[in-house]
């Protein structure tokens, strides 16, 4: 049975996250659809970015995703599919893919041209179910599309390291549920460029002079619990998708707030680490 | 395998969505159970009214589908099951199916009269579960209620025209998660009336002298990027439901706001067409 | 066909729920997976608690629960496994069970072991979802985890009685979508000490002398509508979960407010009911 994920910012309330369900039911008899998200903010291209790249791979090879977000057809927004490590995305070729092709190589991208058979001012609905429904029965993409050699790519994706090794300076990509700060810099990178030295992480006025590996491994447990630095504390860690995030501990941010609103950071404000010698 | 979706005012937190759909796999060994949306302003019939209305023609036909709006039993507030066009609605006999039995004709009604076997006072849950899964085993509708020849009209559903043509009055029944603004008047009723006339549309302070048949429709994409009129930009357009919308161009609501909020309009407010002779 | 559901804090915006689904198919080839809430406020072990024990008994047996607060494994929040009237609950032993256990007697208690089998710093992801389809396959308790006897208790679940019956104090254990306080008073611990008696609930200012059995029990439908007192009457009920519940009959928290704003209680808020000779 073919998977389809959607990832829009449709939200919740209005009928077109159903009305998608919907129309693919009525395309394909036998089909599970499962939500990403629909609350990615309005047109936030690198939040849909961040989101799809963490949910994809955890589904089972052959999964279709359908990424709804910026996705008008316009002379400079095109339709298109990408397969990539057994997966199937389909998108605008606004950037939105680029966070994903960046790690993995595509195997495949073409640019969606069946507009021409298909009236339409709600894409996603019109345009990319037929898409999906179409890869879901073994078809291929040249029937669908063109060839393409690349796609567009999200501009602040990578962060930057200055010739020496001294400094790098990386972004906030995404604030989480918990109001902690995504930050665009990945375990990976960091370790290359650190080699071991001490460094300091400066996010506006705050400092962080060590990563932990989790939340919990910040609380040393073995203090009696009214002497432990708990609830509320501030920390830097490498999340469950390996990138570097500014948080605070249990932090609830509708309530105290949360690493966001206290350390005053928001999306594509500036994290720079500086390495000692 | 039967299809059941569900529309209420129950939010997402609450086990009340999750009881019922608990209930649903209880009653059916194989049933597909899909959220059209929980998030209907609480006891607000018309939302729900314009909601179920975009959703539930996308679904295959013999599809069920749950209304739980306003629907404890009363004795002013009866449960009645509507087949339609080979879908089948379970709701309150509060108008909230008027909106879709104002464009097809039912091909059934009946009021549900299971209650003196069934205790509860959780209406969702003790009848209309009972009631679906009636219907998904192939149950006619007369075993479960009695025939009725009309349902209850909803108010504001449809716009008024003066005598002489010149002007149509109509009203906000929707503001989407965009923000935007939507009307009850339907692009069919306004090609009628307006038969060619050039026009203005007036809601508050607001003009519009032409209405786009999508967003980007209303953007010069030949001029270069910097010259065009874009983000930001106010557009009348009939929206992929066909109803005439007060829209922004690639609002955010949450951030520099949507049609609603900039244009200080809710719903039942007042919008009105004057065409010119 | 294993059902599974989830009850997260999570929230419907990060890539987390997402990828827990993910990871549950690409487990199991055949599942259906319910989503209970991921709306519990961040770490809230009583709501979650509440959410849970009410939605748990509508899905079939052999269904198994995931509950995903605060379950990031320490030295004091061990995960455990409960098999209780034919349904399994995965979750941290942080009390969140308790409130299920308290009704109905545990058949089986594990604290899951399996942890030195596999590095995590994402609980449900990498934990739950084993043990979860280690259960859907038939899998024994006793082969991931060891047998326990009790789970920890939540504090604030029973209302207390003072020795000559004539008082019992209760709290605030959950504010509903329709912002109705929901206190932890049973109907039937309430009878089994009001024995007919009159009474009266006080909750900060406000004074309740009856308890309805639902919401339209509170208004008399054989009054002229416009003599009766309807939308915006405060009442007390049982609610469908047979729990005390103060309220505003047809509330809407977004717009006039509802019984927790309006009577200005909030979670664990304290409740008396005083009892008459």
């Amino acid at each position: 049975m073919p998977l389809v994920t959607l990832t829009t910012d449709f939200g919740l309330k209005d009928h077109s996250v159903a009305a998608v369900k919907g129309a693919l039911y009525s395309e394909l008899e036998d089909v599970e659809i499962i939500d990403i998200t629909h609350l990615i903010s309005p047109f936030h291209i690198i939040e849909a970015a961040y989101v799809i790249k963490n949910a994809y791979h955890n589904f089972p090879k052959g999964s279709i995703h359908i990424v709804g977000v910026d996705s008008e057809i316009t002379p400079e927004n095109k339709h298109i599919v990408m397969a990539l490590d057994g997966h199937f995305f389909v998108a605008a070729n606004n950037g939105i893919l680029s966070l994903i092709a960046s790690e993995v190589n595509p195997d495949e991208i073409v640019e969606i041209n069946i507009h021409d058979r298909v009236e339409t001012n709600f894409t996603v609905l019109d345009i990319f179910i037929k898409v999906a429904a179409h890869i879901a029965r073994g078809g291929n993409l040249s029937v669908i599309g063109k060839k393409l050699n690349e796609i567009k790519q999200l501009k602040h994706i990578e962060p930057s390291v200055n010739n020496e090794n001294k400094q790098m300076i990386g972004h906030v990509i995404y604030i989480d549920n918990f109001g902690n700060v995504v930050t665009n810099i990945k375990r990976q990178s960091f370790l290359q460029i650190a080699k071991g030295r001490s460094f300091t992480i400066t996010a506006r006025s705050q400092q962080f002079k060590k990563i932990y590996e989790s939340y919990s491994d910040a609380i040393n447990f073995s203090l009696p619990k009214d002497q432990r630095e708990e609830d509320g504390k501030k920390l830097a860690l490498f999340n469950s998708s390996s990138y570097l995030e500014l948080a605070i501990y249990k932090s609830n941010p509708s309530t105290v707030g949360g690493a966001s609103s206290l350390f005053g950071l928001k999306a594509l404000d500036t994290i720079t680490i500086n390495f000692d010698e």
